[in-house]
């Protein structure tokens, strides 16, 4: 097992590591004062360890109960948020109780959002049974809900008090979905560190799982310890994501995340060489590794499909855009881009 | 006019004097760089001062959008927030623009909630137009809407970055609503100034209101820097809340907020005296300013009925409820009481 150590407003650990969940209760006991814990969860990630955690509290003496919705990106409402905190509340958790988040990213994003309003603040365990949660939603204390004009552009900042990443249940994830989370661990390569990018363009899909997460969530969380509240250097973060969300977005969350992720950032590879912020090679090192791990690199979209989403994005501040783009592998710069040049840019990237 | 300035993890000042809503303008620019403004009102307030507010600010050339919604305790709801959240990312509000919470209490806990969780923080300002906001929400950046639970079963703390109370707007309050927050001013008179109690018990409904506000302000400012995440001092603002709560939920918030804290403290202050914990003196003092205000002490409901709602009071931790009992005018003290020994308590102050 891993332990990664997280500074932040509250300080907590990251634990990853094979066969860890029986740890949870000691965990429990050790970190909270609860008596009662509320896990949430969804219908994909209940049925196949939804008894086993539930077991796992009871057994060491905690009051369980459940609240589980439907996958997907949809849930991640404000219905489905009002609900959980209806929940909460209909069960009597108290300041002193804690939520456990069992599941992927959405799962993790509006436990942490209900955690972060529910008596104005209540602990929360993150559990990530996906790639993407456990190197990237699971870190840095942003919690949120989409709107219907756009993603996670509701939310709040809410660090939790662990992660506790069990890697066995990431055998369980459809190769596709695990595909999904190869994305942001790509990104992790791109943005700060070349030996990890030629690892896994080396190894493809069968990197070392342990090392490799805790690799990526040191990586996060030295740049969230920079910048918690997201004001600078943790815009980073959000390589290939402006565009990633458009394509979500256009796609009614059709496709996913990650893959979004992926043509974001080939998109915005293309263009950036183009431009001439990344040399030809870096940028066919970038669009090989999207590929080695089965990731697309294209889209249908048009320029003017994308540019509605892009538009409506939150960091968008005034009328100026940041763009995450590329330079060389293992460094990016943050690029101011007035909204009116954005169209063209897009259009070279596509 | 007077200017309070309040220490919080964001400091801001509560601005108090006849005719200064003109201000408003000059201080967004000094304090944001807002281009947009988005006006939260309700349908009782928006008619009285929605026009002139609006011309204020577009006539310094801010973008100005507004949204109003009716007036009333069942308007602080998920569904109103929510819908604020969907009209705040359809007018595309960003990171840098400011929100605007025009109105009495329900407003401000709203705005403010809204304000917190759009795009995960933004700034807004407080123009209170009740007494019970001007003296109580605005101070303290609690914010929060209410579940079918209980009130204020969900919220942030989130300061704003000022609070503008213009004296003129509470001319236009009528009598019962100036009234209901005269039961939180004589709160501060209790909890923590004999002089400021005695001065309300003389001087009655025809009060200073400048100073007397500014003096309140004050009160909680002090009280809430020692306590700005509520987990100790703070609780006794609670005095009259835990039984007030229960009364308002029990009618199904027909009786206002500031009449249900009247007869939550004549509850606890009756029961607190049978007890031995104030003196007749001071039991008869408290029951007899509320009386000189026109505040109601005494209640239908019976104490089981009180109980039920009280049992979801947030303030609850695990089997053990904190009352805040009158000792002496001007002290209080936290009381930590069984849940088991509720029923009889809440009985003897009835």
């Amino acid at each position: 097992m891993i332990s990664i150590p997280v500074t932040a407003s509250r300080n907590y650990c990251v634990k990853i590591g094979s066969g860890i969940l029986p740890c949870l209760a000691s965990e429990i006991h050790q970190l909270t004062k609860a008596t009662r814990v509320a896990v949430i969860s969804d219908s994909h990630v209940w049925p196949l360890y939804g008894e086993s955690v539930q077991t796992i509290l009871s057994d060491s003496g905690l009051e369980v109960c459940s609240y589980v919705f439907p996958a997907g990106e949809n849930s991640k409402s404000g219905d489905t948020f009002l609900k959980i905190l209806n929940f909460l509340a209909e069960n009597r958790i108290s300041r002193s109780d804690c939520l456990i988040a069992l599941g992927g990213g959405v799962v993790g994003d509006l436990t942490g959002f209900a955690a972060a309003c529910y008596l104005r603040g209540v602990a929360y365990i993150q559990i990530p049974t996906t790639l993407l949660a456990a190197v990237d939603s699971s870190v840095g204390g942003k919690t949120g809900i989409d709107l219907p004009a756009g993603k996670n552009l509701a939310g709040a900042f809410h660090p939790p008090c662990l992660v506790l990443c069990d890697t066995d249940t990431l055998q369980t994830l459809p190769e596709d979905i695990f595909r999904d989370g190869c994305a942001e661990v790509i990104k992790y390569g791109i943005l700060y560190d070349k030996e990890l990018f030629n690892r896994l363009l080396g190894q493809g899909l069968s990197f070392d799982r342990e090392s490799v997460i805790a690799r990526c969530v040191e990586l996060k969380r030295d740049v969230v310890a920079l910048d918690e509240y997201d004001t600078g250097l943790r815009m980073k973060l959000n390589l290939g994501h402006t565009i990633g969300h458009s394509v979500e977005a256009a796609s009614h969350f059709q496709i996913s995340h990650g893959k979004a992720v992926a043509i974001g950032t080939a998109v915005i590879t293309r263009a950036g060489c183009k431009a001439g912020i990344c040399s030809q090679e870096t940028k066919d090192h970038i669009l090989r590794i999207l590929e080695v791990f089965g990731l697309p690199t294209r889209t249908d979209y048009s320029a003017q499909q994308l540019l509605t989403h892009a538009l409506s994005d939150k960091k968008r501040t005034g009328e100026t855009l940041r763009l995450i783009l590329p330079k060389d592998i293992g460094e990016c710069i943050i690029f101011p881009m007035e909204t009116s040049a954005l169209y063209a840019f897009i259009q070279e990237g596509l």
